[in-house]
This record gives C-alpha cells, sequence and structure tokens, in this order.
C-alpha cells in the first residue's frame, strides 16, 4: 500500500471532474463536478445532526439507487434550513446535472456548503452547473479539490494505491475542513472515488465502519455541522472479481480505504479554524471501545486542554479532569498521562497522581506542530484514537468577527 | 422578599468568618474559615466529576454529620490528584480548625481551589488556619468573600431577606468563579449560611433542587472541575418553628434560596473567564424537561455560539445547529429563535427557516453587555433556563498563556 499527497480525483480511471466560479463567492471557485464515465456503486454517511440541509435529505434517497454516477458540490451557500424550497433546489442541482451529462438525476448527489437560512440563488447556480459540466476533464481533479474549500488553508486529498491480486487498485479523496463562511457553521465534506469492483452492500460496509474510526473521531470545535457529508464511489473499472463478501480482495480494500480516511480526517483537524497544532489522543487499555471513544473525545473536545496546547502548557490536570467529567467508565486512580512526538515523551501523572517530570522539555515536546496524548487507563483491553486542534486567538476571530 | 448585595455571610446572626493571607498565593488572601458560634445543619452538592478532590472526599463523609459549625476553604492549591496524602492534608485542616474553635473535626467542612497535582504545602496551610481562627469577627465576611476569589474579577455575594410568619429570615452567599488558578482549571465555590430552623432532610432537599436549575444551568467552557462544592449552613437562630416538612416556611425558604442561587449562578456566568457578555437561553415548550435542559445547555456550551456573541453576531445558524446536534429531542421545523434584552427584541428564525430581520438592530441588542436567546420549539409544556458567557481572545489568553 503506498500514499500519495500528489494525486486527485481524476487519477482514478474514467473519473472527470472540474471546479469553477459560478458567482456564489466573490472570486474563489465555488461549484464543483465529479462524474465516473462508468456507472459507480455509491455509499454515504450523513451528518447526525437532526437538523439536516436539503441536499442531505436529497442524498438520503439517492443513495439508495444502484447506480451513481456524478456529485455536484457548491460551496458559499448551505442551503439549510430554506424550507420546502430548499428542498426543491438542492432538486434542481440534480437534475440539471442530470440533463447536463445524459443521465438519471437519482444517479446525481447533491453536496452544500456555506451560509444557513440563505435562499440558494438559483439564477447563478444552475448555469454554473452547465458551465462546470462541460468543462469536466481527465485532469480536473486538483481544480475540484480546491472549488469545495472555503477558509481551509491547504487543500485536502490523499490518493492510496494497493493491489487486488494481481491488479493495481486505487483510491483517491478529496475533503473540506472545518472551514468557516460567514455567519455560519463550517461543514466537512469528503469524497472518495476508487476503480475498484464492488457490490453496494461491502462498500456501504467499509466506508460506515471506517469512518467511525477516522471522521468520526475529530473534533475543531465540537459543532457538528448539518451539511457533513461522505460519500464514495467506485466504478468497478479495475474488473476485479466482485468483492461481495469479506474475502481478501474486501480485507485489502478496507484496509487501504481506513488508511487513506485517517489521513483526510488528520489533514482536517490539523486545518481547524484558527488551528497551528494537530492533538492526537491516544486512549489505551479501556474498559470498552465505547469508554475509550467517549474519553478520547472528550480530552480532544475540551477548550481547556486545547488552550493549554495552544500555550505548549503540559497541563495534565485538564486532562484527567476531562476524563472525569465524561462520561466515561473511568478509575482516576489508574490513569497515566504523557505527551509525546519526534521531539521525545515525557510522563506527568501516573495512577492519577503527579510525576516529577522536566516542564521545559514537556514545553519543547509541545511547541512541536503535532503532539500525541497518551492516555493509558490500565482498566481493560480496548483502545482508540481522537483527533483535534488547538483553541486559539485566531479562532475566536474567525468566528468572532462580523459587521453588518 | 428583598435581595441585598451589599451583605455578607456576618449579616447573618452568629455567623462569624475571616479572609487572612497564609502564603499559598504571592500576596492575595488564600484561606478563610467560617464558623457559626451555634451548631448548623448543613447540607452540600458536590462535582459530579469522578476525579475528585481530596476536601470533596472528605466533605462527603462529614456531610453526613448532624452538626457543622464551620467551613475552611483554601485558594491557590485545589489538593486534587495527590494521592493518599492529598486525603491526610484534608483532614489535617479539618483537625486543626476544629482544636483552634473547640469542635470536632467532623463538625468541620473543608474546600480548595486551585492548582491540581502540586502536594498541600502543610507548613503554610496550617499555621494560616491558626492565623483564621484567632481573628475569626462578625464583619470578616467581606475579607471571606475576597479570600477565595481566583481570577474572578469582582467578588460574588449576595443576600436574600424575607418572612417566616412574623420573623425576618436572611440567607447570605458567597461564590467563587470559574476563574483560573496557572495552571489548572477553575472551580465554582458557593457558600450559603441563613438563620432558618430546619431540619437536615429538607434543607437537603431545598438545596439539591435549587441547584439544578441554578448552578447547574451554567457553563463557562463545558469543564467541570474536580473540587465543584456548594454548602449551605442553616443555625436555627431565627428560632422559627422547625422546618421539618414541605409547608409554607419551607416554600417561603425555598423560593428565597433559589432565588439566591439563581443570582449567584449569573454572578458566576457574567465573570467567566475573559468573558464580557452574560448570555441567558431560553427554551419554552420542550416536549419534556430534559429536553429543555439538554438544548438550553447545548446552545450555552457551543464555542460557534459564543464566539458569535462575542462579535455581536446575531448567528442563528450556529443555535439551530446546536440544537439539532444536541441530544435533545427537538424538531427542526418547529423552532423559533429571537434575541432580546433591554435594547429591544428581534425574532431571526420562525419554524426552522429564516425570518427577514434588522440586522443592525439586532447587533445594536447583542452589543450590550447581557443578551437572552429565547428559543420555543413548540412542542411541549416545558421550559429550562441556562446561562454562560461569550468566547473571547481573553479567554484564550487566560487559559493558553504558559511559562516555565
Amino acid at each position: 500500500m503506498k500514499l500519495f499527497y500528489d494525486k486527485s480525483l481524476t487519477d482514478v480511471p474514467y473519473f472527470k471532474a472540474i471546479g469553477i466560479h459560478s458567482g456564489l463567492k466573490k472570486k474563489k471557485n465555488d461549484l464543483c463536478v465529479i462524474y465516473s464515465e462508468k456507472a459507480c456503486v455509491s455509499a454515504a454517511t450523513f451528518t447526525t445532526n437532526k437538523v439536516k440541509a436539503s441536499p442531505v435529505l436529497l442524498d438520503m434517497e439517492h443513495i439508495k439507487n444502484d447506480k451513481t454516477f456524478a456529485i455536484v458540490v457548491n460551496s458559499g451557500n448551505a442551503n439549510a434550513c430554506n424550507g420546502e424550497d430548499g428542498y426543491e433546489n438542492a432538486l434542481a442541482m440534480a437534475k440539471i446535472t442530470a440533463e447536463c451529462l445524459n443521465i438519471n438525476e437519482e444517479e446525481v448527489l447533491v453536496c452544500s456548503t456555506g451560509v444557513i437560512g440563505v435562499p440558494l440563488p438559483m439564477d447563478i447556480v444552475l448555469p454554473g452547473i452547465k458551465e462546470a459540466c462541460s468543462k469536466l476533464s481527465y485532469t480536473g481533479g486538483n481544480e475540484a479539490a480546491k472549488a469545495i474549500m472555503t477558509t481551509d488553508t491547504i487543500e485536502k486529498k490523499v490518493a492510496v494505491e494497493f493491489s487486488i491480486g494481481d491488479k493495481k487498485a486505487i483510491i483517491s479523496a478529496m475533503a473540506k475542513g472545518s472551514g468557516m463562511i460567514h455567519p455560519n457553521m463550517g461543514t466537512m465534506l469528503s469524497f472518495i472515488a476508487t476503480n475498484i469492483n464492488i457490490d453496494k452492500n461491502m462498500l456501504s460496509k467499509a466506508l460506515k465502519e471506517s469512518v467511525e474510526d477516522s471522521y468520526n473521531m475529530i473534533s475543531v470545535d465540537g459543532d457538528t455541522s448539518t451539511n457533513d457529508t461522505v460519500i464514495i464511489l467506485a466504478n468497478g473499472s479495475l474488473e476485479n472479481p466482485i468483492i461481495d463478501q469479506e474475502n481478501e480482495a474486501y480485507v485489502s480494500f478496507k484496509k487501504a480505504l481506513h488508511t487513506l480516511n485517517i489521513e483526510i480526517a488528520k489533514m482536517i483537524a490539523k486545518d481547524g479554524e484558527g488551528a497551528t497544532k494537530l492533538i492526537e489522543t491516544k486512549v489505551l487499555n479501556a474498559p470498552s471501545l465505547e469508554d475509550a471513544k467517549i474519553s478520547s473525545k472528550a480530552v480532544i473536545k475540551s477548550s481547556l486542554v486545547k488552550a493549554a496546547i495552544f500555550g505548549s502548557d503540559p497541563n495534565w490536570g485538564r486532562i484527567i479532569c476531562a476524563l472525569g467529567y465524561s462520561s466515561a467508565n473511568i478509575n482516576p486512580n489508574n490513569v497515566d498521562i504523557s505527551f509525546s512526538n519526534s521531539k521525545g515523551s515525557v510522563q506527568t501523572c501516573k495512577n492519577g497522581a503527579a510525576l516529577e517530570f522536566d516542564k521545559n522539555f514537556a514545553v519543547q515536546i509541545l511547541n512541536e506542530p503535532a503532539t500525541t496524548i497518551t492516555i493509558d487507563l490500565h482498566d481493560g483491553d480496548f483502545s482508540a484514537t481522537a483527533w483535534g486542534c488547538d483553541l486559539t486567538y485566531e479562532y475566536v476571530k474567525i468566528n468572532g468577527c462580523y459587521t453588518t
């Protein structure tokens, strides 16, 4: 298995893509279309927020279709909380995309990200989609990745190549992270394309299981968007024997997919709003997987922990405090805590009590752009890892600046 | 019922108090003793954090005693995560206080707030307690209130007078809020004294029920301390017929106590770390009390909502988003949202969709030091109110600054 950071969706055979500027945003590209010339099986996971944007509600229907050819995405407007018109507009985006590509509307998935509660200006979006479809290309993957960015400071894409028998399979992903489009919350979108031949059930199973331990284990500010969506399209052009059970090929695929998703998830966490540092929280030896996940997420979400990391403060008290108030089943007197990265490792807490440690060295570790907080609960066999970022002045600035 | 902001604990008959500088902090007072010459019945609520500081563990035992005479409090060190020595030191604080006041150790409650995981310097604390006990006075209430402050910018105290029959009852409280003592989390401490005659069960019932809807409905940063404690002492000097059931006197007392606790809770929220604004979230017509509480807390805890209020951004999208990802049972299509205070009121969302509203006027409202966010779920008869504060640069500065 090999990772590539220079490849894009259009490095997957038969995939075309493009990103254009339709006018939803002032200058930046704001509309993208992804299209596979070969019919794809598709799977997706959507936000758990009870407030779901209209395109999410539409996709929850269209994803049931046995064929998918295209995804159309706009940034600059979330098409959320727009009532019934919102759904009609999402449907209109699917319809015009289908017309342009000569496919059926239910073979198109739709995503939006941006401002909530503002009607989608269809006089801008529909011509934009026509233009985008006319410009689809085998080399448009990078443009597409740029068009879904909001306040993301870097485009997020990665591909992985692996073998199924003697065939070279590829999975390529692009994503946008928790960027802010004034005046609303950011949205996590991830689009994954692959050439493998797999049935819908197995594709769906692999995606859902991987998302649980990748995208669902990151937190930038604990706020879950109304638009979060992860979609995978598999066009089967590899012509491997169809994967319809948990055989060797499935295991290889799932491993590759999960590696890819974790890379993307970490990119999103590291590029969280205003973030200067990536935080990885590894919880070891928890009494259950649920306890491991809850406690690792509680630490990554704590404003006090996030602010401490920003200040390079080896503040294990805030970490054990977050473990304590989480609903995870932990025994405070068993907890060990340490900070580590390429600079080295320092343990600050053993059996829930302070250890003497070299504070200056701990600060040196925390000054690095990425740090792992390892928490050993000594209370079972389950582990989980969560990813997040520090809490900075810039986060407050991005989210607290407003002028009418 | 009348509120007094100039009265202190020592305005309750037979209560003495004092605050002194023992040396735990550089300059500020850091130790306080509260003492009633008449034996008190006592009740308390403690942090729900599974990581409990040693004084909390001690008080959970001592509070079972039928008599309480004194509370001893130190700031500057939380005496948390200090292993068995921590408990021994908390007990030693109770013992020396008991010696000085000629009472039994189980008649003393102990509180600490400050740095976690650093052994309590008993060579400073024990002489400090002796000095404090020798200086107890009928006018020491204000000094005591100052001695428990950490980064609180104002001392928090309020008293309420009300009638039981023809007798004038008084309840007086002092508290410290979510202030930061480097390098650890803040702690909420509240101490309440009253002259009424009530039995322990009814006092405990009144306190627990009131705390649920006052202190437990505030959030500064969502982090629950290891030391949070609310204690009430009732010395019975009013000589009213003992309150041992839910009679008229109990109802009057509970109403007065709850008014007092809400005042203190709002003071704590308003003086949260770095806060410039008090946010009140009123959730109306929820399907259950639990849903009302969960949704009001989800909004008050959202970093995006808090940052928006800091920026005077009438960002209802972040509010409905927080409602949506909370575990509360809500119907997004029923939600109305408005902002209001002395400047006026503006509704921004009806039935889960945007309303046209005057943004400039909304900003004027949000520029005020206190704003109420009213959320009508139109889905039941239950209501709840939560209090919090905005998320500011200063919060990040207070919690993110560290130098070895």
